[in-house]
């Protein structure tokens, strides 16, 4: 096999995972899937109005080690605990704390690991629960209009995956990879902002409307989502092994740092129409490599384009 | 905050996140869930016979410099892949290959990086598509009636996720977390099992009947599932820097390592009465933790249980 051939095979078998091949295709035997746009073809043909940029007053860079993860809090579904966590932030309170849990297909959390002298803070210790919000209250909507095993209606708000009852007249944000929730104890006012976790592996769906969930990760996820396991119960890490957590060496608002400085990041507005074809690209998939479309899609699956700013 | 009492909020906290626990609840008012049997407490009260070993000619250890990879073939829904997979095995096949994509919230791949001098094997080069297998030889099929976006049946057979369609009499392994892929060229026959992956964030249904799934990976998912995300086009390592890539030290069937050498694991039989307990307790969740309880699973969200034989 020559190297040509074998970079086409393997180029090839790549696209083929993703199942967003844009490649067009000869003319084929009838049973085979029309070539269709892939999301990459309709990002390439969005127009700058298809995009927003993040808000700096909503934005937090969280500076690891290994690089800068950018967090976008959602404060339309959780008003009190994003001006918690601004008001968090403000203070340095993330600043030398710690990934304090890593467990498999589920989240990673971070905050203060030290149970007998915990870091103290001015910020409030207790907010009150913001499970849900008011459907009027929280910005449009945007169905998709597939179906949801747990929610009545689900679709897209302001770049974030909701849902909603039109019975309760609530929404509220979904347990989707990349989301942030607040760790709370049992009673459900208790969080504060000041322990959070990322959902890493499959939406985590039974804690929707059972915690605050306050925003989710733009940019980074990988630098979370590699974080070992931790070997304590829950993936914990272990606290007398320090060396297992990995630190934050600080969190900051965009809007603190100067201007220059920020990362110029875009999310797509969710209620725009070449949204719509980005959601219609993965559900109606071409061929030639797609040999059966799904037809469908589920909120977790449908992506959430974030571009960089030129 | 005395030591003992943030012990215990964390590990409330802890627990809480995890969705199941188990304390007791004292007299609440009532608004608050009643408690439920947690998956934990149905494991423990479940009998010897709700499990099964793992059959040796279907098991393969995968040996990371991290630890081992524990993986079951499906062999009743990919009958020629699977056999395919163990003459690969046989002939050493895998041993010194590598990990060579891991891409963030979809998968990690493993096989040959080598595009100039591919590894040679005597295995079938390619294996005709096994996406799809007759309901009636797949064997039991155990209904999960919550619904699902993509089929018009999902549930479990002999531990795996799977879907079926009654219109056309065809089941198929889902593309659950964990779930086993045969990566393939653009031809439908064109995959071998020589380069296989597994899934590692939410659910990628577009996949289901596209890919010949062929297995799972039932004990180890972190050492996969934690490499660092390949910074190449769709994850894949870039060749030129071999250092990214996690080296397989060897692939062995079960079969063939002495029986005193063995893992011993059991996977719940999902045809049994208390693995109908186990779904119930993650879709029925009592409190004080929860406040409210889905009512629901999807099928990916449904845990399989795995144990280690005493």
């Amino acid at each position: 096999m020559t190297a040509s051939t074998t970079a086409v095979r393997l180029a090839a078998a790549a696209l083929a995972l993703l199942a967003t091949s844009a490649q067009a295709a000869p003319a084929k035997a009838a049973r085979e899937l029309p070539p269709r746009p892939t999301v990459a073809d309709v990002l390439k043909a969005s127009k700058p109005a298809d995009w927003r940029p993040l808000d700096p007053e909503n934005t937090l860079y969280m500076d690891l080690p290994t690089g800068r993860v950018i967090i976008e809090l959602a404060p339309n579904f959780a008003p009190n605990t994003a001006a918690n966590i601004r008001a968090l932030v403000r203070e340095k309170y993330f600043d030398n704390l710690f990934i304090i849990r890593s467990q498999e297909g589920f989240v990673v959390q971070w905050g203060d690991p030290d149970e007998e002298n915990p870091k103290p803070f001015q910020a409030a210790k207790t907010v009150k629960a913001e499970f849900t919000a008011p459907i009027k209250s929280v910005g449009n909507f945007t169905r998709l209009k597939d179906g949801d095993v747990y929610a009545p209606q689900v679709g897209h708000v302001n770049g974030f995956p909701a849902a909603r009852d039109p019975a309760t007249g609530q929404a509220w944000l979904v347990h989707c990879p990349t989301m942030i929730g607040v760790a709370r104890d049992t009673g459900a006012d208790t969080g504060n902002g000041s322990q959070l976790y990322t959902v890493i592996g499959h939406a985590p769906r039974a804690l929707d409307r059972n915690i605050t969930v306050v925003g989710r990760v733009v940019v980074g996820m990988p630098l979370l989502s590699v974080q070992p396991r931790g070997t304590g119960a829950l993936g914990f890490y272990d606290y007398e092994q320090p060396e297992q957590r990995t630190p934050i060496k600080l969190v900051r608002m965009a809007a603190d740092v100067p201007e220059a400085e920020r990362n110029k990041f875009e999310v797509m507005r969710t209620d725009s129409a070449t949204y719509q074809a980005v959601v219609d690209a993965q559900r109606h998939r071409g061929g030639p490599w797609n040999k059966v479309s799904p037809g469908k899609i589920d909120l977790c699956g449908a992506t959430i384009p974030v571009r960089e700013q030129k």
